[in-house]
């Protein structure tokens, strides 16, 4: 492992342990920890730690993963935009997170950062970083939105004040349903292919976005953890939670790929939620909370 | 419409109507009949019945839907065999249902009969049909596979004795979730790109196919609705039911095919099941009738 590899490598598997361990304690319940191997003999190579809290107070499934894969050439895929790299051996390094909370109140999140590395025939080693977080609320609450848009500004803003807007933007255009003309959710960040400030300039903002994770969300669950609910709210978190499988099965480029190209299912799948259901042609009362989470938030908006 | 498409129509409305006014009986519930159609403009023009009951005894989500299509130019991912017919205006109606029973003894069901008519720029329209039928068991009786098997055999022998096995393997080779290594059901057959018997003998198979599915399908309603279960066996059926989802979102060539290029969203996920669960690595207690469906059930074997 290289030196720059080593360090990407221990800040996110602290990150996974500072990340779980404060999740845990706001649940009260444990995270079971699984490392893995992929076999010898495999195309990709590489290991993981898998750390999931099912069935837990606040979080009904909290799945969050590092993993460590190197394969023989990148795949097309990941070379839409750097054709001299097609077919390079390659180095990817993550960490991936989805919380589903128990309560309809509270809503789901997505967190990832990413390091990949490709070492062309010319020998040069190439790195770039992606990563971000969005949210997914049942119910929305403007001022989580714009809370979770701040936080995520502010951990951008030193990395030069063109981030936020060009990431918020690109998160927009990524979680979009676009077989349901739908947003995922209230969006945040998302960048890939970044290395337009060099390995260390990249690095820190990776960074700051996966050290900004629990300041943009904790406060929002500490706030709605607390409201009470009943069938009716559960029932329309399960209808909207079919929306998000939708999402990471058909449309999420990692999630696909992944599941296509042999990566480890249990691993790619932790994004899945505990419970969901599918009801055909479900509309909402004109006016109805419900009503309002598409006409008000599942939009693209200036949240701040 | 030309003559060969509106007895395919009239074939296909006729089978819809038959079977869900016979699933209505046998559930006690209705169906709800949705008869839409592509808004103008839109690159896919055509229209559709689609049917659906949600929340009856027997069937906890049954879908069936009738669609009649056409389009500009046929997608590629249709034309792999024919690089002739590459981008020729086209005509696609079929008939395509998944039923969900509420009783984990009772297997989920898949039907699809459809044919695709293309015209060339040489102006000679040609037709062709595809197909199949396959179950897949939450609980395994050795007994209802031979019976489905048997019944496919009976309905596709008179077209000659290869076609069962061939469907038979391209059924099994088909329906194979490759990210779990894992077959969907108990198989059935299927059959796609079929135009060997000519206009009048493919037709003949493919509603000999469709005819057959009832006498596939009710016995073993019938046999197993009356099986007593409890949490236990719920909590497996919610969890298969997983599987189900992810093959249909990213292995099913027509779902995601469906969804990526525009199709009628909400018909298309008629397949999908109306309560779900993912839970990380579950495993089965050795000897137990849920580790039977791995070991015995989801392989590949010849049930006749």
């Amino acid at each position: 492992m290289t030196q720059p590899t080593r360090r990407v490598r221990d800040y996110l598997t602290g990150l996974q342990d500072r990340i779980t361990s404060t999740i845990a304690v706001v649940d009260g319940g444990s995270f079971v920890v699984d490392h893995w191997k992929k076999p010898k003999g495999e195309r990709l190579q590489g290991h993981g730690i898998t750390q999931i809290l099912e069935n837990g107070a606040v979080f009904e499934r909290a799945g969050c993963g590092f993993s460590h894969v190197t394969g023989p050439s990148l795949p097309p895929s990941a070379t839409q935009h750097r054709p001299e790299l097609s077919g390079a051996p390659f180095e990817a390094l993550g960490v991936s997170l989805v919380f589903h909370p128990r309560n309809p109140f509270v809503p789901t999140v997505h967190m990832n950062v990413r390091m990949i590395a490709a070492t062309p025939a010319s020998g040069k080693t190439v790195c770039w970083f992606g990563g971000g977080m969005d949210l997914t609320p049942y119910y929305g609450f403007e001022e989580d939105a714009v809370h979770f848009h701040r936080t995520c500004r502010t951990a951008l803003d030193p990395f030069g004040v063109d981030k936020y807007p060009r990431f918020k933007k690109w998160c927009d255009e990524y979680f979009f349903l676009k077989h349901r003309d739908e947003q995922r959710g209230i969006g945040g960040v998302f960048f890939d292919d970044f290395s337009e400030l060099g390995f260390e300039g990249s690095f820190s903002m990776m960074r700051s976005v996966g050290d900004a994770f629990l300041d943009a969300y904790l406060p929002i669950v500490d706030r709605c953890r607390v409201i009470e609910y009943g069938e009716r709210e559960r029932a329309f978190q399960l209808y909207r939670r079919g929306r998000y499988v939708e999402f990471n099965l058909v449309w999420d480029r990692g999630t696909h790929f992944g599941l296509q190209s042999g990566g480890r299912s249990e691993s790619i799948l932790l994004s899945m939620p505990p419970m969901v259901s599918w009801s055909y042609q479900r509309t909402e009362e004109p006016g109805s909370e419900e009503a309002r989470l598409y006409s008000d938030f599942l939009v693209r908006k200036d949240w701040i």
